[in-house]
């Protein structure tokens, strides 16, 4: 097997992690600027992200993550929360940003600037919402195989009440939603399910080659 | 640099694809069985993945992708189609599927599928329909990063037309709608834009330490 399967089997959604363990600063480092190099749709990011050190705010989550194990255990929690509702600043904010990254003159990306908002700021909030909570989730698939790499563990969670969430960490009020939670850490030598083998549809289930 | 952060960094959406590099057999083997390997929510993969290298389809399609050029010049298309709706048959498919690759008696299995039964199949269409796509969304972000690790590029599409795909594949019988596209191949040298600065928020703006 290469190493691009290798690390894609060990993988797995850690039960339990070992709260003895703590990720290091440097890949800490690593795993956040792998995801701020995620890609997202016309480059926007609409999502920000919480890293949860705190073990009191911790505890304070884990009952609204059906009291799973894995929010007071695990090293980090990452919160992703996308962006529920934006207007022109989304758009003007990444604008300025291009500007500044690539020196090119603001007035020649007016251009550009329109057709995005003319795709996106007239859409329902409830399209808004769903299609930035999917630009989350591609940070989600990107992060979690970047933890991998460095051998470090982490569990997608899904299984929280994200109006409780929202409430803890204020993000109503920045209009932001929590989307999904990942602990990230090291697995604990007792969680049996780090042996079990993976249950995937079959290749001929899954692709269709034309 | 680290590795981690080097693939990541050679990553971007490529504009204008080599028409005359193929992707092998053996690489595109990596690529599919690393999508299959994806996270998704309960394990369901809720999803299916055209692999297209029929050239005359990818001709057909391009009107309908803004006519980019990529969906014609890449070496292979991945199209990404989320299941709009389900019933028992996901679920019931997929106990069917740990039970034989785990080696678990289906009965001791029942609790476990009735529990995702309750949490899904009572869902709103759309409710159900946007959650499937956002597990589409994990396996693009996780195949795009495979695809860099083998220095293949990659360009996530969302600017397609998903009603005239969903004709041209048939997927709306199958209750499938094509969620997202994914031209793979080598960059051309022509492409300038691969030599551009990421345009990424800054890590004060993306992330919150708590």
């Amino acid at each position: 097997m290469n190493n691009v399967l290798e690390n894609r089997a060990w993988r797995y959604a850690t039960k339990k992690f070992d709260a003895g363990k703590k990720v290091s600063d440097e890949d800490l480092e690593t795993i956040l600027e792998a995801t701020r190099l995620s890609a997202s749709s016309y480059g926007l990011q609409p999502y920000h992200v919480f890293v949860i050190t705190n073990q009191e705010l911790k505890e304070k989550l884990r009952p609204y993550s059906w009291n799973q194990s894995q929010i007071t255990d695990a090293s980090h929690i990452l919160v992703f929360a996308n962006t529920t509702d934006f207007g022109e600043e989304l758009i003007e904010g990444y604008v300025q940003n291009l500007s500044e990254t690539r020196n090119v003159p603001l007035e020649n990306l007016k251009d550009y600037a329109d057709f995005m908002k003319s795709n996106l700021l007239d859409l329902p909030v409830d399209i808004k919402n769903n299609w930035t909570a999917r630009q989350v989730y591609i940070a989600l698939g990107n992060v979690m195989q970047a933890a991998s790499e460095l051998k470090i563990d982490t569990c997608p969670m899904e299984g929280f009440q994200a109006d409780e969430y929202n409430k803890i960490l204020g993000l109503t009020e920045k209009n932001l939603n929590t989307t999904v939670v990942l602990p990230i850490g090291y697995r604990s030598d007792e969680d049996e399910t780090q042996h079990y083998p993976k249950v995937r549809k079959s290749k001929e289930e899954l692709f269709t080659h034309i």
